[in-house]
């Protein structure tokens, strides 16, 4: 390809709302460009690096004895309704009439049309484990797409649906899996990503891995354990809480005037926020009368999500309105309305000699003993994980660490199996629905992620199994027509040679062309210069090290040829 | 690929609203299943198919140096208003809100965002001439989806858009596509395909080519010429019209009864329809009360696109409201209330001697000589080609035949650039909008074209060029260890040669295992019986011929290999 007529313009300054750097440098390089509100047009050099990404998953797909197939964009809210996501899914899915008036959605995720195609077409168990994938466009309305590539509305992705006979058939699947999503995020080229249990959300089923990118501008956040192998997503994770033991008193109704706030109380009284128990208020998403209570230790948060998994109801802030309990302020246990919900975390249990809210204004209650002074009470793990706790595994430290969420993997049980009425005739001749497994990655975040880690001042770093072309060639004064010719000749022969080349033929000084090659990224850049070609030699440079050395001429392809195969074997 | 795993399934009967053979095999090899009304999943041997000519299309686009990107599914309604084509394209465009309440559209065609990308990227004639593509899904609202893939609601496209700094360049450019489009017609395989003039209808511009699969099932009606190279849609298709010469006489009105059709009027009166004036009653689209009345001889019908052309107005069937000059029946030109417009075909010129309505019922003007009758009349070309009609050309003679659009080519010129404001700087330093080409093909229809060419009654017969496999392998009796273990191990050294191979190693008889083959269409079938293994031997069928021979085992896979380089050779 020749630069000259690229469709890709690279600029000095990325666009105003770019504030992370692979938004920055995809947009510099001119790799993406904006059409609306997260929703990009890829220009050649993205979406050839794009297709080597999808042909690297591709391949690690049908080693898995993958099917390719395609499922529509636009799908009827019939199969939705099965399933019952057409209602569960917020504004995040786009619902639109049809021109004869019929429901129809642009999909998301496509397990209900992976059901769809197997049911039927797959009868008899003998035929399992079967998995098909597809790779297209998906649309997903987020309220606030952000960071280029990192959080948008459209992209591509690749997303896979196994079914089996039995759970451990399924179980051995996902780990075969697990594996070919370690080899691609490998052979991609990216380093600092790992997987963590997570939730499985809005997909239903049991058990879900995410594999995350670290990086500080990842929105996800991560537990790890310094000590062992224990990773999760915040969501999920739990660590061994450290139970301080105090004095068990008799309950006592204290006046503490104006002090309303843990910090306020943990002054007066001298006690740390652990001796104290904290009153988060909630609603039930869609009906802000419907009050559910959080007590957590009062040196804890509360996990929203792990809140919403032991309540089995979503919840939401709740949005300050007139309510006799909440408007006291001063929270607690004890004597509260038998309407609300509450629910107690498992950092309370067996605690004594407590400090907590009296629900009355200007009064809390010392030596509160949950088990004596409550009745009938449970515990849930509802708090959040801090950097600094116990791994729940090793007991050894864990810290916090931010992600971005590159591809998930979900065991899906027969959540969707069973609501569309999917079965097969088993080993013993009776009917049963498939066990299913789900797995996702998103093309244009990998793209992201690869530009969020691979990079320099200068520009991207690309990896050579993705970058759009292997070699970046500038010839310098291509007005000199030997300059040209001998340029000209090398750049058709690498191409006969199984190359992948980028030419800068422009009219345009040496600094403009460097410039422009370091920020588009490609691995290998060759210069061909009046002076270099007269010592017959042309100049080499590795772009991730900025090393340079001059070869031979006639020794420059075979040279090149070997630079890239030994680039390559680090992403078989 | 075993086909024991393959999520497909072949069934006797088609689905009933299967009329047309593309639809009724496609469905019956359990390539495609409908999802919804006009929207089909692709299964993995459709897919494969789909991919191959995806890829055939890619190389015919590089070698005219495209560059492959990608446009969004969703846009925002901005660009489109931009051209003007938010509003005026109709329902068949889905329009809906995103959740911040914005107008969005779902992609039909991607003229605004080819011009959205170049728009500042592309700064000066030197980059020119310059083409972008991408091959991505379309949606299309189709008021009447039909025939399985033919007419769709939602589609994979290959759809490229050129810039130009001059008119000769693009049409230079032009004519390269043209090439491009026919080669990849050729390489995927299609027999019957022409390419005809077109009308550019919404896509704005002067001059445009489909291209046709003639074919009976055809909803376009195609006008070719038997002696020479002449071809147009009937849209635009041109005949010489012969004008038999009439007496001139006097005016006369005469009392015509009951009588009202050209038919009945030519029976009173004992002359050709050539000698009969017929009036077809439109109206402007969106307000049947501006009436337009088209003039044509009564041999003659009238081309509405044409008719659309001479008025550069939309109409639409008038609808029978109340009007006293359609509701006396006998319109003619004489008398007509100055507010009607009027459309005289060109067959109507210099005519004499006719026979007209007079606006009167019960009355006809005998007599009629239009440049004496009316003032100021103006002809244009509003009348249907016949079959027999003279070649504009040569003067040979014109047949119809039916044709499948399968692809098309625009000349556009400056609508888009210029109404999004697109400008390049010129070589004489001023700034110029480019000139447009657009390029389109679906790659579902071109599938659906090849399985409506290339069949006989057993099922489909797959060019090998975009065959899913180049190979159906049946194993019979592979309960027999050593058939099993010869056919696996054929199997694999196939594979590891380069070829692909879908083997039926299913538990079935052979009755089955041939009908599926035959029915999924693959160019070789290889039989590995316990009957060939004894004499050492392996049996060869070629589908499009079903001719059949045996060779030795070892023998087989460079058989093989030769003969698909051979089949490939016709499609290069």
């Amino acid at each position: 390809m020749l630069l000259s007529k690229l469709c890709c313009e690279r600029t000095k300054d990325a666009p105003g709302d770019a504030k992370i750097l692979s938004h920055i440098l995809l947009s510099r390089a001119g790799y993406i460009k904006q059409v609306a509100n997260g929703i990009y047009s890829m220009t050649m050099p993205c979406e050839k690096m794009s297709q080597r990404i999808q042909n690297i998953i591709r391949d690690e797909m049908d080693k898995n004895d993958g099917q390719e197939v395609l499922f529509p964009v636009v799908m009827p809210r019939e199969i939705w309704d099965l399933s019952g996501r057409y209602s569960s899914i917020g504004a995040e899915m786009v619902r639109f009439k049809d021109r004869s008036n019929r429901d129809m959605l642009l999909g998301m995720t496509h397990e209900e049309a992976a059901v769809h195609m197997a049911n039927h077409t797959v009868s008899s168990y003998t035929q399992l484990p079967m998995m098909i994938y597809q790779i297209q466009t998906k649309f997903r309305d987020e309220a606030r797409a952000r960071g280029g590539l990192i959080r948008v509305r459209e992209f591509t992705m690749k997303d896979a649906y196994s079914f089996h006979t039995t759970k451990e058939d399924m179980e051995e699947y996902y780990m075969k899996m697990h594996k070919a999503y370690q080899n691609i995020f490998r052979r991609i080229g990216l380093k600092r990503f790992i997987d963590v249990k997570s939730d499985s959300g809005m997909m239903g089923g049991s058990i879900a891995h995410e594999f995350m990118l670290l990086t500080e501008v990842g929105e996800d956040s991560i537990v790890l354990c310094n000590d062992c192998d224990y990773r999760a997503n915040m969501e999920v994770a739990t660590s061994i809480i450290e139970k301080p033991e105090f004095e068990d008193k008799q309950l006592e109704l204290v006046d503490t005037g104006a002090d309303k706030t843990i910090e306020e109380i943990c002054n007066r009284f001298n006690v740390p926020a652990s001796q104290t128990a904290k009153a988060v208020v909630f609603a039930v998403k869609g009906d802000q009368d419907q009050i559910v209570i959080a007590f957590v230790r009062g040196d804890l948060e509360v996990n929203e999500a792990k809140l919403k998994k032991a309540l089995k109801l979503d919840v939401v802030a709740y949005d300050g309105g007139v309510s006799d309990v909440v408007a006291c302020g001063n929270i607690g246990p004890i004597g509260l309305d038998s309407k609300i919900k509450v629910v107690y975390d498992k950092s309370l249990e067996g605690t004594k000699g407590m400090i907590v809210g009296a629900n009355k204004p200007g009064y809390h209650y010392v030596g509160f003993n949950i088990s004596r002074d409550v009745k009938d009470v449970t515990f849930d793990d509802i708090s959040k994980v801090k950097a600094g706790d116990k791994c729940p595994i090793c007991g050894g430290t864990l810290r916090i660490e931010n992600g971005i969420e590159i591809g998930n993997i979900f065991q899906l049980g027969t959540k969707y199996t069973k609501s569309m009425g999917m079965t097969v005739t088993g080993p013993d001749g009776q009917l049963f629905n498939p066990i299913m497994g789900c797995y996702g990655i998103g093309v244009g975040r990998a793209i992201a992620s690869i530009a969020q880690e691979s990079n320099d001042k200068d520009g991207l770093i690309l990896p050579i199994s993705v970058a759009p072309w292997q070699v970046h060639m500038c010839i310098l004064r291509q007005d000199d027509p030997v300059v040209a010719e001998k340029a000209n000749a090398l750049y058709n022969d690498l191409q006969s040679n199984g190359v992948d080349v980028l030419m800068d033929d422009r009219n345009c000084g040496a600094g403009i062309k460097f410039t422009d090659a370091d920020l588009m990224g490609m691995p290998i850049r060759v210069v061909v210069s009046p002076k270099s070609l007269a010592n017959d030699e042309v100049e080499i440079t590795i772009r991730a090290t900025k090393e340079s050395f001059k070869v031979k001429y006639e020794d420059a392809i075979s040279k090149i040829k070997s630079m890239i195969s030994e680039m390559m074997e680090q992403y078989k």
